[in-house]
């Protein structure tokens, strides 16, 4: 039996599925953990699909996703605080250690200044993330989204906003989509984990040509990204967490999600 | 009368003219310079073409492009040498006293044995180039472009190529599309200055949302970037050359040219 008890899969990974229908096909595919994105919450009694995917022997690894907190209205910022807010309230209510902080860009406006509203954002909202012991997860985002979806695109910028921030529940999601081409890559990794702070690592790959700036995404395996050598940085800093498959993929949602499942499981395993 | 004396259109940004159509046009725009691609030289005699843009009263700025030096196979690695030799000669019959290099990428090999193979290849051509008194202006590339276009993807990493080269004939094109998200920019563009290896600026602007990774570039004022804050450092540098239009668009080049052109000269306008 092959090993996937460090498989995390991402929700929206196989976005066709509902939260029921994911719970069911990963516990039966062996799948070791989840990483729940809100949506798959709408109108769901959120502490019972906590304890549905508990009961599933499903480790739940993060809820996904806060953040998006700059803009340039005050109104717009306090929304911002409060979605952040609810974030964390579900993530107790899920039973989910972590969230994963997409942060946030505003076109046109400054990324400094977006890295200074992401900063008082998550400091506004830690409060609330200390009384429910809920960690912060900082992604950064390939620059290809400095635009709209984050101001905070390397590991180094990363780490800077975490040692300003310099809170305990306050680190970084790694995802190899985002820092793969980066050679500063080893250095920050290294000060990720010196620091404590390697809260989450995702995979996937980067295919060649990519034809969709969001949804074209492929499974390991099916890009350029040196996944067995990030792996191995990771790895060698004692990070021991999920490896956890987030694909955007318009073609592989189009394909039938249990042959799709099955691939992820068979990347998977030349992965491992 | 406006000033477009520093203004120079790259001949791919109005992609439907051909070489004769563009000298014309930019002429009586008043244009200052052009940058030439290559394949606008197919089949014409490359001297000529030099001396009617000359007679235009247009400054040539530079060639474009060279590169493409990373492969996997050494016969290919030997014919980029071979190509970018060539180049060398078409630049130095045209009578341009640059070429731009795309330095490029191959899927799947390690970006760190790509630049290896860039720097070889630059210091292969470097005798030819003196020998025409050529500069060869690295341009980093967007991270985006990581896997198959450049592994020179910050101007940081350009920095340290063109240290390791230390050659006076190689320096950097600094494109605002390719750098303008990096946080080390300030810092970085200081080094470039003060090694005096600035050689080329170009500008355009980031769409939001961008549609294709390639060829949906805006004109100056059509995106985020912030083009008078890095006009600022590029010139508290003492940089006083062209600024280069290089302009990828679908969406333009379905339109009539000589309205674009108009396009171009009032975003110039509005930027200058």
């Amino acid at each position: 039996m092959s090993d996937y008890s460090k498989l995390c899969i991402h929700t929206i990974t196989t976005k066709p599925w509902d939260i029921w229908t994911a719970i069911e096909k990963y516990q039966a595919a062996g799948v070791g953990g989840i990483t729940v994105w809100r949506q798959w919450l709408d109108g769901q009694d959120i502490e019972q699909v906590g304890q549905a995917i508990r009961a599933a022997g499903i480790e739940i690894v993060s809820l996904c996703r806060g953040g998006f907190f700059p803009a340039s209205e005050q109104s717009d910022l306090d929304a911002a605080i409060a979605d952040n807010e609810l974030a964390i309230r579900e993530a107790a209510a899920l039973g989910a250690p972590m969230i994963v902080l997409v942060c946030g860009a505003v076109p046109g406006q400054s990324l400094g200044t977006s890295r200074e509203q992401i900063i008082a954002g998550i400091r506004a909202v830690l409060p609330l993330a200390e009384q429910h012991g809920i960690k912060l997860a900082i992604e950064p985002l390939h620059p290809l989204y400095a635009d709209d979806r984050s101001a905070i695109n390397t590991m180094e910028t990363a780490n800077d906003v975490c040692d300003e921030i310099n809170h305990p529940l306050v680190g970084i999601a790694a995802d190899v989509y985002h820092i793969w081409w980066d050679p500063n890559l080893e250095r920050e990794l290294a000060r990720t984990a010196a620091a404590d702070r390697l809260f989450a690592f995702h995979i996937c790959d980067w295919r060649t040509p990519t034809t969709d700036l969001l949804n074209d995404r492929g499974l390991m395996g099916e890009g350029c990204i040196d996944l067995s050598g990030i792996r191995q940085m990771v790895e060698s800093h004692g990070f021991d967490g999920f490896h956890e498959v987030e694909v955007f993929s318009d073609r592989w949602w189009s394909k039938d999600q249990d042959e799709y499942l099955a691939a992820i499981q068979e990347a998977w395993r030349a992965y491992w």
